[in-house]
């Protein structure tokens, strides 16, 4: 009987482990709570309704009908125990495994802030990105039939709390739509009027990147008609608006929105927790799981965790170890290098220490707008204006999982690109907390 | 100040009505409750995982963003007020008419038994194609994880209640999902080997056709995999199955399914009931609004009701009028003529009856498989199999709103019919209620 591998999650981490063990004498079981994968870098499309939800999401058991190896399992799982080698789920259930790579991923965090999670959606899954979807366009709709001047203001201004690359993303979006998708449609308002604010608490947006990139960002998305407020921090969200704290010198002052996003906070997925309980491993404040530099849990060699869930290093022989960050290309390297180490395992060889490669890093803002940050072999490389944003256009193409998901977004982007419209601009269900498209 | 026509619902019937009042000295205000027109023929493709929502939905604003005499409005109608001349909210709020066109639609009917909605979804709207995506994909998954014989069977069997065209279009996609698109998938389970029922209380399927394409209906349905079982009522829908009942000489029996279809009953909206009381107008059994020839209120001229929630007749000097049937080419007509007769009324001309122009019927049941039965202008058509299903995919696709829904539902249906596979197979929530994609 071959050794059985279950993987917990199926985002970049999970899906590129599952992959690396293509034509290995192993059973894998690839566990998700949802029936897809998700190319989460494109999800602000989604909820700004440029892209349909199966353009960006795959079913996981349609990716891998050929790898005969894979069994695919619907599943929420809510512990694991290693002492009987099982992986629990919600429903009763539970899978034995030889060998657990646990890539639960992350979630938004609200800072211990929970009660601000119903006025500000952050944006994760599908479900969130029709929300954030059903809250934007509605706004538009209710400023139509509102004759109030101040609530008529409120429906009109948008909030994205966050300056890294997603916050950026949905304000620069948010503002080619108000500006650009909207006018001419409607009777009573101005669309291009609206109000679209990114807050960020630091002292620029993309910390990620060098500072010359961020000041580009910066103007590019004040070219789009956001308004950037560096050293904003939030210390209250209601159902109205926001209260925004600007620094000890100023008072605290309110900005009345009906329409605020969530993108400020990231936190381990709540079963980082578990596995530390589980296994006396210790997690850092962000709930992530300290690991070995093999990927492997201290004192279970079994038990690997990947991706956004695990504190990992970058080891490279003569330099200290640098922490990796928690991003889509991190998490694949991790997949591959924590599948390797369990063959390695399995064949009696010493397991390898994790190196992280970074490539750079790229954001888009909006509509020819994005930067590109690049380490090549050569020489490193900063770019910004429309080349950075045709840069990150092909690179998310060519990462795209399946060729028709690939065409079809190019036929979306082609089309909006000329016609500056965006066609899922869908609403199912008006209720919030209803169905959507 | 130009005269206010207020359009109530923006299917086929409010559409055209709007559309026909291009360039009329006319204000028209479109109010709907969602924020898009719905290509109804279309849904069940969304329901089985073909197309996404937004390929078939198109935002109302956007479809008349250059008809400049029509405003948009989202809301919830829930009154009319002939005295007033007034429409009103839900939200509290009207709208002041001086002509109104009521086209509402339909919604499901469980012939009184409203407790089986939850246990057997209808398809009217895209929140419910979702959740039939839902119960379809994850009925799929439950057999995967599931042991138990019965439950095991009971979660691979299919039932579609209904054998119009919606249910034999349901109940043939099915087939062709489990049949062609899952095989290869799965590990545990043969998923070629559920069980897809289509039950039909009267003599056939197909009613609206001529007995020979009903005939054919049948045989096509057999040959893609469906049991089609005639003369069979449903007296008991629950959690875990149905009862049926097949005939007075035989006992009811039971079907374990965990995926149930309502495709059975149509009632009219419930406004239709409230147009009927606040103008004195009668309602036919389905709930229905019967109209003059011309489709105005009887005794309110100003007011119209068109589509699938007017019981009108149609007119032809020298012939006896016909019922209209509830299809969308009767809507669109009707709409058309509602729209004609206002502005004949404005000018103090006389209205025209309603006649409704008849070119046929057709219906899909799966790959390469339809039937087709049109009048043209020089004789009757019947014809089915490859050339109906092309005939089929053409017509709709050339009804289809808007060029970039076009192209992408031929792209989608071309790379579906190569392929077999269906790339819309997306759950955004796993949670029954829950938001989906």
């Amino acid at each position: 009987m071959s050794v059985r591998i279950v993987i917990i999650g199926c985002g970049f981490g999970g899906l590129e482990a599952a992959r690396a063990l293509r034509g290995a004498e192993v059973q894998v079981t690839l566990v998700d709570r949802t029936n897809h994968h998700l190319f989460q870098p494109l999800l602000y499309q989604v909820a700004t309704a440029g892209l349909s939800a199966p353009a960006i999401a795959a079913p996981v058991r349609h990716l891998f009908r050929k790898q005969e190896n894979v069994t695919t399992l619907l599943g929420e799982v809510v512990a694991i125990d290693p002492a009987a080698r099982l992986v629990r789920f919600a429903d009763g259930g539970s899978v034995p495994y030889d060998h657990l790579i646990v890539a639960a991923g992350s979630t938004h965090s609200y800072f211990g802030h929970d009660e601000w999670a119903p006025h500000a959606p952050g944006l994760k899954t599908l479900a969130d990105a029709f929300e954030i979807r059903r809250r934007v366009l509605l706004a538009f709709e209710q400023a139509e039939k509102e004759s109030d001047p101040a609530r008529h203001a409120a429906w009109l201004t948008f909030v994205v709390i966050g300056g890294g690359p997603t916050g950026v993303e949905l304000a620069g979006t948010l503002a080619e739509i108000a500006r650009h998708t909207l006018p001419g449609e409607f009777r009573h308002i101005d669309p291009a009027g609206a109000h679209i604010l990114l807050l960020e608490g630091g002292a620029r947006v993309l910390q990620a990147m060098p500072e010359k990139l961020s000041a580009s960002a910066q103007r590019q998305l004040k070219k789009l008609g956001v308004q950037v407020r560096l050293g904003a921090r939030v210390t209250a969200i209601d159902a109205e608006g926001l209260e925004v704290h600007a620094g000890d010198d100023t008072p605290p002052y309110r900005i009345a929105s009906r329409c605020i996003v969530w993108a400020a906070g990231v936190a381990a997925s709540p079963l980082g927790q578990q596995v530390a309980q589980a296994t006396g491993a210790t997690s850092d404040r962000a709930g992530r799981v300290v690991v070995e530099p093999d990927l492997s849990v201290p004192g279970h060699p079994t038990i690997s965790v990947i991706g956004d869930l695990a504190a990992a290093k970058s080891w490279l022989a003569g330099h200290e170890p640098r922490p990796v960050p928690g991003v889509s290309p991190a998490a694949k390297q991790m997949g591959r290098v924590a599948a390797a180490n369990i063959l390695r395992r399995l064949r009696g060889e010493a397991t390898q220490p994790f190196r992280y490669h970074d490539y750079g890093n790229l954001a888009t803002i909006g509509r020819n707008s994005a930067v590109v940050d690049l380490w090549t072999p050569w020489r490193h490389v900063e770019f910004s204006g429309w080349p950075a944003w045709m840069f990150w256009l092909f690179a998310h193409i060519y990462f795209l999982i399946g060729f028709r998901n690939r065409l079809v977004v190019l036929i979306d982007w082609g089309s909006a690109y000329w016609s500056r419209e965006r066609y899922a601009r869908v609403v199912a269900d008006i209720e919030p907390g209803a169905r959507d498209a």
